[in-house]
């Protein structure tokens, strides 16, 4: 029984891994579509969304097999209800990485990023990319202090949502308001992406250590 | 043992409840608050969204202490966890109604929404309110089809973001990039609230039938 029980609970620990390794794919496939305006790659992340959305159902069915059938206590209890969160926030930044990607099929044939911001989006594209990647680790060698650097990463984005958020409302901009109104969601896209990563973090966190950062 | 399950179970009934009907009374605050240009009033509702993060917190301990020491089986567990779910998503509606509030004291003294669209606005915030209000009867006269009622109103709600964003982005458009800009996220925050929503009575459907829509 305890060992039906480490082998579910390994099951749940690479569900959620994979779950991040795929969000992080569709931010950087996503990011590569709306700076390039190809809209044939950006379907295949929004195609590809659905796969997230069936692992999040499967990780939940895990969790609650494991709380039925195995009632765990302490840790273990803490590990299973942060995967009941954190599959839910992986899989809303698939959703954020598909918009992200649906922005370049909206824009076709124009590029949704005029050239003076390419730079920007692409750091954002890189940075949140990375952010999703992390948890991986976090997951499979637990310790504690994920929420802290991944926090201090996400100001890095938050200072280039505003950075982005100026050009556009800034006098002399010269793209006109649909495009504008169109970066304004996008920057949001990769802003919420990040702050879903860094509550990811936060909660494999509270997993090992049993205490909500505040 | 099983008086005291009872009294917990009610007792996260009753929390989660009370989270729906201050999400709803935080964007009733808000939507007046963008509506009239008053920054006190928005004050109020991002200063009050502290409770909800708090509350929130308490029904994650609640949710917990009834997993480890009361090991809940089929229905009673599907509730528990439909109330780990969404405390997340009622919290996070909060968030919304905030950023609602904030986007009239970032504007002011200008008014966020221009007259040709305060009707559109008004109308977000009484359906959006409304829809965070549902749930409260949902969780104490459980029943299904929640989901679905919740779902219609939604397309409502859609109907208005996307007359908001072909507004704003007419050639006709009058009021500049930033207020634009500013628009397309605010009419935004409507619809994830009401986003939030639905995901809530889709998961009190679930606690209830053990099915979850597609």
């Amino acid at each position: 029984m305890r060992e039906v029980f480490q082998t579910e609970l390994d099951s749940l620990r690479e569900q959620l891994g994979d779950m991040c390794t795929q969000a992080a794919g569709a931010m950087r496939t996503a990011s590569r579509a709306v700076l390039t305006s190809d809209s044939e790659l950006a379907s295949t992340v929004v195609a590809g969304d659905a796969e997230l959305d069936a692992a999040r159902d499967r990780c939940d069915e895990t969790a609650q097999r494991l709380l039925a059938l195995q009632a765990p206590v302490a840790g273990d209890l803490r590990l299973v209800l942060t995967a009941v969160h954190c599959s839910d926030k992986i899989e809303r930044m698939g959703d954020l990485a598909a918009h992200v990607a649906d922005t370049a099929r909206i824009r076709h044939p124009e590029c949704a990023v005029p050239d003076e911001l390419s730079e920007a989006f692409a750091e954002l594209g890189r940075i949140t990319a990375s952010m999703a990647d992390r948890p991986v680790e976090l997951i499979h060698n637990p310790g504690s202090g994920g929420f802290q650097e991944l926090n201090e990463t996400d100001q890095a984005v938050d200072d280039r949502h505003a950075a982005v958020l100026a050009t556009i409302t800034d006098p002399g901009w010269a793209h006109g308001i649909p495009c504008a109104t169109s970066l304004a969601l996008l920057v949001r896209y990769y802003e919420r992406f990040a702050d879903q990563a860094v509550s990811v973090a936060k909660r494999l966190d509270f997993a090992v250590t049993g205490v909500m950062a505040a």
